[in-house]
């Protein structure tokens, strides 16, 4: 029978007990890892959050006859709490896989606190199990110690987030949940009103607004670890609610902001993870960027940049490479070491991959040992024209030449993923290093062919760059942005501007994005007339802190990475949200469903 | 003009001018608090979040022209930077006032980066204006030193319970904000899916579920300062949206966890501020509470307890205490310390204030100097039985004792509310006082007359004591719950309990609040289940972060303590949210407003 009444109450954790003296009278309590039946003796390993000890209980050390019957009853996750004294191990018996394996427990009194089923998966990591069992058993599921390592990475890292700007005179303030909807809407979550009936709420995609109007109120240092809301097509790895770490500064020049992140990102590190980041990080530019990794976001740890060979194969007679060049697009090509062996059949699993982006072939070059070249390219090209082309790529013995001809930003696109793919395969990118760097000099805008006008590529409170200004109007494309986004190892982790803070810039930016002064005054009636009491320049960063804690901890899901989350159609399987409501509830709110729907199977 | 970029970038705040050498060239920048134009001099106050300084522009000084020409066009909050040199001021221009009164800033160069229009009210601490104004103009209410104090304590307060709690190796996890909904679904505030059309998120009004399943976790200690949100009608001082620290810890006794709730208190005043508490916190059973106070968060800075008179006035041939007394009633008073003076008309008006309650009249005996006694019961009661009333209720002189006799539960709430009345317009509430007190013991049910049930006093998951849970199903009114309130000064600022762990017991709970088990199964099926595979005994509490702030700030109002508030119909005036949604919106939600409402006046 389970005890009525705890009275036995924890002295120590497991791990404690390490630094106790032998012969030390303890109370331990927490479930059991397993239990061995030897007869005369049983062993139970015992844990807690602080991980395994041994208990014994064994008649001739003392364990009273009742006790030994009790233990005879324990399963995998009871709960139990024990008392008893910390004996040292027979040398023979020592575990050293576990931090307590000099020691064991011998019991003395016994509480079963609390009875357990056998759980649908046992409580190790490394556990192979559906992750929809894991997700509805979630309480069991973070029991597993490397489950609990990462909630307890994310504790420490947003800690020392936390430390560095309190110690930097940041304030932080919560700005609300309950917010207005935008007219980016249509990624808003929305909350019916009750007291305005037919009136909404929205959750906020960020605090960006509040954050700005701080600065207007002159806080001058702000932060938020915030939580934020986006209603997208959940891609595998996106979560309908996540966590930013929302910092915005006035009276700084772009430079100072970015060296203070980069400190902080340096401190940070150093407690958490104990690595040394070297300051400054490396900046690139938008369009660097895009030139030489296909992306904006370049994993910087392995090279493999892309080249331009369009002058080197120009003229040449292959269809492929002229007519790419004559409708305006390029010819570039990267060099995998170490791949000039590939197989016919490797190298059309290449050809699939950058399928995906539209491109229709890749032309390869195998740099042999002794410099000798092989390719399919031979045919139209002279030996002198690829020995060119491996030059301008920089390929060296051993190399295979990787040359994609097609629009530019296909090509970028085909070959930046396909630089990622063989970098990762061909393990160039060293796992235990964090390489940061800052992309900057955004294109302030991007023209949206669907909307048929330009659309912000960040956001339409970002600063233009002063000396483009004047584009505004006459060239919006052409404009570069007071925007940087700081990315380590491939993965985008903060993004930030400079903000616009004068109301005459931030109309002509509505009026640039086509909004109508009426529209602009709607939306944002209220930050307009914020701008005219005297708002400070400022500008900010916002981190990603679910993404940072996949990446420190060295994830692969950002899933793994938050306590209690969402699948990619947004359900949370222990809970079953979200849930249909009573009609009253929905009585109170004047709502109507419109078309009930044939309830979907859940993923 | 506003100059097209700044080029001055702040080398100092305005007080750290004050450890400067003087003539330390520097760059300070800041708003515009006033301009005083003396032709040939100029003096403007600049403020930033550190103070003000005073800036003299003097050509004699080395104020160059152009200078001075700019300066003549500063007003009220314009934002500019300056360059210049700091000095000592002439002893007779000190100004004790202000921490940086014994220098001034020479001017070299001014940056005006932005300009204002007059604000709508000065920015200065005590502000008499509307509130609404102040909340539609909130990014200039902000301005003020006193916000900004508010939002600065706030801060370090968080910061501050964050440390005792990291300390003590608790770890922050954040909790869901999208969840489901509860069967006291009619205060939650829902969040329609898009992806699973017709159902709805609910926005939590408590981590509870969560914390609770972090315990199932073995997480064995978390906290969170957590966002909550309910759906009331808004009472002049609520939000629709709050802040909580919200805390739960497995394997502890009750009295243990207590213990560290005063000691993080401990910690937190001493360290924000510099109030020493005395630990351990009084302890009040809720019936004593009620008896003694007629509250069960009493302000317990001052005394005037209410005393029973039942046994002395029973039999004395008095009608409105003998009705009260046959119908199972109460007569109990209190004596209000100097009023023994009062007139007729201040007596009427106490009269008056109780009658809010349902009271309707109170007895008075005034005990004059000397001891005598003057009462409108002196025809009903002879002397010795006033006096016996004056020595039962601890009567001295100058006391004026009020008397209330009518059901047990109007006496209390009567007297209770007299009793603060009384004793804080008699300032017998210290104000620069924190008095901590637990009040416990709190009935685990109450019956609720229009559902016809009862109802959990706390809510379902709290632990009933050992002792009573056998009257969980015969005698349910009677059992006392694992239950406590930290209150303070008058406020309940924590509310906590020890929880239900283990299946069999919270079945029971459900049955007794008339779930059935179907309805049990549908709403907390999931907790139900977790509590099968190993829970632990857990226990916990949630403070109150927004109404913390306001004690510790001395403030009057929640609204005061929180960055971005709602009015008490839920409107934030400054984005002017709820709003309606386009029709887009609505359809990809699968939504009708059923009735389009007439549009109300907002407050």
């Amino acid at each position: 029978m389970t005890s009525q009444q705890a009275t036995l109450f924890r002295t120590h954790s497991a791990l404690e007990t390490v630094h106790v003296q032998e012969g030390t009278q303890v109370v331990l309590s927490g479930w059991v890892q397993r239990r061995r039946d030897l007869g005369s003796i049983v062993f139970v390993d015992l844990r807690d959050r602080s991980g395994i000890i041994q208990l014994v209980f064994d008649t001739s050390k003392g364990t009273p006859a009742q006790v030994m019957e009790a233990a005879d009853r324990l399963r995998n996750e009871f709960v139990i709490a024990v008392q008893g004294i910390i004996v040292n191990r027979d040398e023979s018996a020592v575990n050293p896989k576990i931090e307590t394996g000099k020691i064991e427990m011998t019991v003395h009194a016994l509480e079963i606190l609390n009875e357990a089923k056998n759980p649908p998966f046992y409580i190790q990591d490394g556990v192979d199990v559906d992750e929809t069992v894991r997700l509805r058993y979630r309480y069991l599921d973070l029991r597993r110690p490397e489950m609990q390592n990462i909630l307890r990475l994310r504790h420490r890292l947003i800690k020392e987030f936390r430390a560095f700007l309190d110690e930097n005179a940041f304030v932080e303030v919560e700005t609300p949940i309950l917010t207005k909807s935008t007219p980016e809407g249509a990624r808003d979550y929305l909350v019916p009103s009750r007291l305005q009936s037919g009136e909404f709420y929205a959750l906020p995609q960020s605090p960006q607004l509040f954050k700005q109007l701080l600065m207007v109120s002159g806080l001058e240092r702000y932060y938020q670890v915030a939580r934020c809301f986006r209603d997208e097509d959940l891609r595998a790895d996106r979560q309908p609610e996540f966590t930013q770490l929302d910092i915005e500064q006035s009276f700084i020049p772009l430079d100072t902001f970015q060296a203070m992140m980069e400190r902080m990102m340096q401190s940070v590190f150093h407690t958490v993870l104990g690595v040394e980041l070297t300051v400054p990080f490396q900046r690139i530019a938008y369009q660097e960027a895009m030139e030489k990794y296909g992306s904006d976001k370049p994993d910087l740890r392995f090279g493999m940049e892309i080249s331009d060979i369009g002058n080197l194969v120009q003229g040449v007679d292959f269809r492929v490479f002229q007519q790419a060049l004559e409708s305006g697009g390029a010819v570039k090509a990267i060099a995998a070491p170490g791949c000039a062996g590939y197989s016919r059949k490797q190298v059309d699993e290449l050809v699939n991959f950058v399928a995906q982006y539209g491109l229709k072939g890749l032309a390869s070059i195998s740099v042999l040992e002794g410099g000798e070249l092989k390719s399919s390219l031979s045919k139209f090209f002279t030996p002198e024209q690829l020995q060119s082309i491996a030059a301008g790529v920089g390929a060296k013995a051993g190399d295979l030449i990787l040359i994609a001809a097609s629009s530019r930003q296909q090509v970028l696109q085909s070959l930046g993923a396909l630089r990622l793919k063989l970098g990762y395969e061909l393990n160039l990118a060293d796992e235990n290093e964090f390489k940061f760097a800052w992309v900057t000099d955004f294109p302030l805008l991007s023209y949206d062919e669907d909307e048929q006008r330009f659309v912000a590529e960040h956001h339409p409170f970002t600063m233009p760059k002063w000396e483009d200004l004047d584009m505004l109007e006459s060239n919006p494309g052409a404009v570069r942005a007071q925007a940087y986004d700081m990315v380590l190892n491939g993965y985008e982790i903060g993004g930030g501007s400079m903000r616009i803070y004068r109301r005459d810039i931030q109309e002509r930016m509505f009026r640039t994005l086509g909004f109508s002064e009426e529209q602009a005054n709607e939306q944002f009636g209220f930050l307009l007339r914020a701008f005219e009491y005297g708002t400070p320049p400022h500008g900010g960063i916002a981190f990603g802190i679910d993404r940072l804690v996949m990446i420190m901890g060295r994830g692969k899901s950002l899933r793994d990475c938050i306590a209690f989350p969402k699948t990619s159609s947004g359900t949370d399987l222990m809970m079953d949200a979200p849930s249909p409501v009573s009609d009253k509830q929905l009585d109170v709110l004047n709502l109507e469903i419109r078309q009930r729907q044939p309830v979907q199977p859940r993923v």
